[in-house]
């Protein structure tokens, strides 16, 4: 495994490590100032302040605890992206009932001069898991 | 614009301009022998051999009419990712109603060694649109 490829694995356990524990600013340092998260059903979230606007009207709500497994990486010089299956447990804070959430992403990383591999779009295909009784309701 | 994003732009257009008028072949020219489509809430289909498998399953029922608004397309050497806006017609050929899907897609290119680029990974976030009837019922 290449050192860049290495980077990269370590920067995905890193944000899933933070963002279940509530450490915003650390998520942020993993992110370009011009990411852009795409997802169906609503607009692109452009750039990193927006994100932190909408991660801090959620502060403090749910965490967001769960595994990110990398089925494929691949690096171009300063540029990479990686595939991945996302499993995520939203856990409200107030003890409310938690919900599961799974689904494939698709990111593409860049290289900052200073070495810092950061996030700069991402395609986030994450659903909400169906349970049996949800099954039930539907029938 | 550079003569590899002009051609990524002409393979976009050729893609939806052949699957408009279900020229399966000629699709299957624009993508790598081991591409993969990755969407929300189903497993990834693997392969051209897979595609052209659900294809041909579809084959003569339905036709995707529609455009590819492309957002930003970056290139690397030999390899590129498109990220795009897309507004799909499902028409059936049955003449029953047909439905409108839209959303983003994220993909990602490689140029061959003919000098040919081909899609090699694809994000497909393009979800049905509520209608006004669809939003009563649901009231």
């Amino acid at each position: 495994m290449s050192a860049d490829e290495q980077a990269i694995r370590s920067a995905v356990e890193t944000w899933m490590r933070a963002s279940a524990r509530g450490d915003l600013p650390r998520v942020l340092e993993l992110m370009d100032d011009d990411v852009v998260f795409i997802a169906p059903g609503r607009p692109p979230t452009r750039g990193k302040s927006a994100f932190t606007e909408a991660a801090k009207a959620m502060e403090g709500k749910v965490r967001f605890e769960g595994v990110s497994d990398i089925q494929e990486i691949r690096v171009f010089g300063d540029w990479a992206y990686v595939w991945t299956q996302l499993s995520i447990t939203v856990r409200p804070t107030d003890g409310a009932a938690s919900t599961r959430r799974s689904g494939p992403g698709l990111s593409l990383w860049r290289k900052k001069p200073d070495g810092v591999w950061v996030i700069f779009r991402d395609a986030n295909m994450v659903t909400e898991e169906k349970t049996a009784e949800d099954a039930k309701i539907a029938e």
